[in-house]
């Protein structure tokens, strides 16, 4: 007898704050008979999985890229069983999710799947900290890019991007301020431009770095600046309140 | 006797499948006494905010930018009135949402307030479309621009954004098309570089037109391509499985 298939939903499960979960995200999460997480998902939210026979971490560390096939395989043998997964992601699967590879990966098989978009960290860290990416008066523009390159690929240049948008956001940059600084300084962007380092966005132990490019590296250090962080560089920092609705530390 | 204060929440409405709406802004809307909402938010949300007494719509047509100050002196009556408000805007109040200007509004005048950040329209679109707009194979880097830019403010160089990040996110696009696929052209694209334009996204009225710089103004002619929408230009497009797993209309 043929067994049923049964589907995969790929849900963002947003940034910190577990409340930022979509409602098509979180009905997912409580119907679901598996769920394989990563790494950046609060793991408070598995609790709302109260149907789930399994939980599968599956976070990946840095480096170990080769285990996407892996979860991969995870994942159709899973909805092959006749089983209803949702894959969890931390913020949105479609910004640096491998999404693209995951899905192909079900297509290839023939396993139903869904993508349930999430907040990504970028927006909680804007929203968290009012940093207004776009605004009428100074930004009608933005540019995304990660400060963590997937080796062997043509590099991103992180000044032209700096460059043609009035905002630049970088996901993944922690590890790597003081190379993207001298990137950006290099590639002929001022010293003096303002830039805020957002960790932990949306969690209670948030906490906003904000300076200059020449100085910045330097009040990371101090405060033992750590992933996960967002980078945001341009006139949208310096128009930051004093002090944002959520209250979090900053440092000057 | 001095009133207690309100509150406002400006919320994310997410684009336009209801469920794409955050927990939290769910929770928001549900206990509100007011709804202050735009043209943008799917009206099947507002059954939702079921203890509120009003429900007011001040959704700005094009041009009517000086309803703004309107807008922020409404929150504020109605927040002093000791009343919570849900500020409900769609996708994400951060992109494109005037937020700064409501939030300086409301910090100005001493009303306590919270940012819930929505699912934004492209967002749904890369989702619900299968667009990857990152990928570890062709795209580490987006940028976003609207298409709608406010006169006097300087323009936005489309074409150096296309050029300078793997995959351009235009917003607000639809009505202008013809003058951007110009603008881009000039600015050096090639005329076979790949574009998409999906149009209500997330809905069942969702529509995808597929082309090249070349000849995608003609098949939005033909296809009565109409705003809301959203434009992709870049590898991710010619990237996209010739259909997503959400049932839409697709024109080639």
């Amino acid at each position: 007898m043929k067994r049923t298939l049964g589907k995969v939903y790929i849900v963002g499960a947003g940034p910190g704050d577990i409340g930022l979960i979509t409602v098509k995200g979180l009905k997912a999460l409580k119907r679901c008979d598996v769920v394989i997480y990563d790494r950046l998902v609060n793991p408070k939210l598995l609790k709302y999985a109260v149907k789930a026979k399994e939980l599968i971490y599956v976070g990946k560390e840095r480096g170990e890229s080769h285990r996407q096939e892996d979860i991969n395989k995870l994942m159709i043998e899973k909805a092959r069983q006749g089983l209803i997964v949702v894959r969890l992601k931390g913020g949105d699967p479609m910004l640096y999710g491998r999404v693209g590879e995951e899905c192909k990966a079900l297509r290839d098989a023939g396993i139903p799947y869904e993508i349930v978009p999430g907040i990504s960290a970028f927006q909680a860290a804007a929203a968290y900290s009012e940093i207004y990416i776009t605004h009428r008066k100074y930004s009608s523009s933005i540019s995304i890019a990660t400060g963590h390159e997937e080796r062997g690929k043509k590099k991103v240049d992180l000044a032209s991007l700096a460059k043609a948008a009035d905002t630049l956001i970088i996901f993944m940059g922690a590890s790597k301020l003081k190379e993207i600084i001298d990137e950006l300084v290099t590639g002929g962007l001022k010293t003096n431009t303002p830039i805020a380092i957002v960790q932990n966005a949306s969690l209670k132990e948030q906490v906003i770095i904000k300076g200059r490019l020449r100085d910045i590296a330097h009040k990371a250090e101090k405060a033992k600046l750590e992933p996960p962080a967002m980078i945001f560089i341009g006139k949208a920092v310096a128009n930051m309140p004093r002090k944002p609705w959520f209250k979090c530390r900053i440092l000057r």
